[in-house]
């Protein structure tokens, strides 16, 4: 496939188109992908998550400059779910942070949410996807918050660091919401504001009991800014990796990352169907059900016949062959 | 069916078990809600909607007061997306609110999400639509916010009221969110509060231009505590109730409803028969995903064609004679 070809071939422009397809599911970018992921698998996926204000774009900027210090390429994905295409503050941090890095083996792309329905994380699945497939040892996926805006960064990422700043009541927020919990990793930025210590002690409270097999949950004060805190930062997050790949975890983590792949994706293929099969006898359906002639349950039974019977008529032919 | 035939004779303990039916998808439940649900329609349905803290629940007690004062029945429909079946500060209003109201004529419910997977708004849907068909001229739903917790008020409510108050800091909010927009009319509760005055200003600001056709967004401030504005607030729903009916905006809403009904019933529907009928090839499936032996998309077009094969397979044989 001759996008696959140019982007093996280095050509600058190549990965970006293909990332254009994934997201837009163009087939030509869905068969590279297909392609492509078999040869994936070997990238440390790194989330950042925290909530806004956590200067979690400033930080990233800091890893990538760090990373790119031990002479590591490495690729951001930055998900902003909130977002129209266009939009607002992370477009802006992502200018920003493409003019520090002027830098071939870095590659920056963010990702919106367009108000498409159930298709962001899929598209940010396939998005890892292609950027591990297209050799990057560090892939940061930088999200806010989890679970709540339809990205669970713990799907994506092997390695979460979960944000927090002192000043923002964050601390205690993030403790009922559960987001602690997901990090392997909590970094306390902006360490120099006051409150800080108060919430390194909070955090470390927190934390204990937390983690996995081999792995104790460290609480890491750094400054995004001045740089202070980061090469330990980056330490801790390559040593995460190595843990990981050595036991179970790991392994564990790549079944749960395939299973939410597989999930979101058959979740979005069926909201398609929902839209693009059904638009005539649902809209009379919806009518009946407006004037009271039929109850939603049964209208509902009569478009679960009907797509039925449309995907059976577009599927593979071949599929007539299976046995049972 | 002996469950209808029980709640037309007035038995107390009918319409609950109907509505733990209908939420646990017995068939007995759904059968009875498709010949119940040509007898609703009548019922006016009101959302009461605003964030944690306002004093929703309050402000529910007191309307339903000057409901039973007016002569009629109500019932009230306490959604509370966040909590588990058994907890917390929404089981103990509800239960404050059942002493006050030792009434035959006033219904209560609340429901939780339980963690389910897209059955909330369907199971509301359903809720509402038993209570229209037993009978309550008027139906109160309380929820939390509006939309990101699943449940859209305004596919339930044919009139939604917003709660505010002073002090939250929610007036800016709630503008920012684009809470206000889904209001027919906004409330300030604690109207006695330091800034409410402000708030109420505000908020008339913000609401000039919004509304439908015939009907200007009221702000009223009330305190529901006292019962000051109370009798106010229950005229200014009863008479957006009127203006529905006499134009097209309420037609509008019904067949806005249905289609919501609908499609929150077919969403569940391809959920339950994602969860029920493809485990075993799912699990194989999702192992080779992790194995990097097939792509995701690869293994959803796969899923796609066994749920065609169980749908067709388990579908009503005289859907064979369907022509086309």
């Amino acid at each position: 496939m001759e996008l696959i070809r140019r982007i093996d071939a280095g050509d600058p422009r190549a990965l970006p188109r293909l990332l254009t397809l994934i997201e837009n599911r163009d087939p030509a970018g869905l068969a590279a992908l297909d392609t492509l992921y078999p040869r994936g698998g070997r990238a440390h996926v790194v989330g950042i998550t925290g909530p806004p204000g956590s200067g979690k774009s400033t930080l990233v900027a800091a890893l990538v400059s760090e990373i790119r210090a031990s002479g590591r390429r490495v690729a951001v994905l930055a998900i902003d779910p909130s977002s129209p295409v266009t939009g607002g503050a992370v477009l802006g941090d992502r200018i920003r942070m493409m003019e520090m890095h002027a830098d071939p083996d870095v590659f920056i792309r963010s990702m919106a949410s367009r108000g498409r329905v159930g298709g962001l994380a899929p598209a940010a699945a396939g998005a890892v996807a292609a950027l591990d497939a297209a050799g990057f040892p560090v892939i940061i996926v930088e999200t806010v918050g989890t679970g709540q805006d339809g990205i669970d960064i713990m799907t994506l990422a092997q390695t979460v660091v979960v944000v927090q700043v002192p000043g923002l009541g964050d601390g205690v927020q993030a403790i009922k919401a559960g987001q602690l919990e997901v990090g392997d990793l909590l970094v306390v930025n902006k360490a120099d504001l006051p409150g800080a210590t108060d919430l390194v002690r909070l955090l470390r409270q927190s934390a204990e009991g937390l983690g996995s097999p081999g792995w104790e949950v460290p609480v890491l004060p750094v400054s995004a800014a001045t740089g202070d805190g980061i090469p330990g930062l980056l330490a801790a997050i390559d040593r995460h990796g190595v843990v990981l790949r050595g036991g179970s975890e790991g392994a564990r983590r790549q079944r749960e990352a395939a299973s939410a792949a597989v999930m979101s994706g058959l979740r979005a293929a069926l909201e398609r169907r929902i839209a693009s099969e059904t638009s005539d006898e649902m809209r009379d359906l919806i009518d009946a059900v407006a004037a009271r002639d039929l109850a939603p349950d049964a209208a509902v039974a009569q478009l679960l016949t009907r797509l039925d019977g449309a995907g059976t008529r577009g599927s593979d032919p071949v599929g007539d062959q299976r046995r049972g």
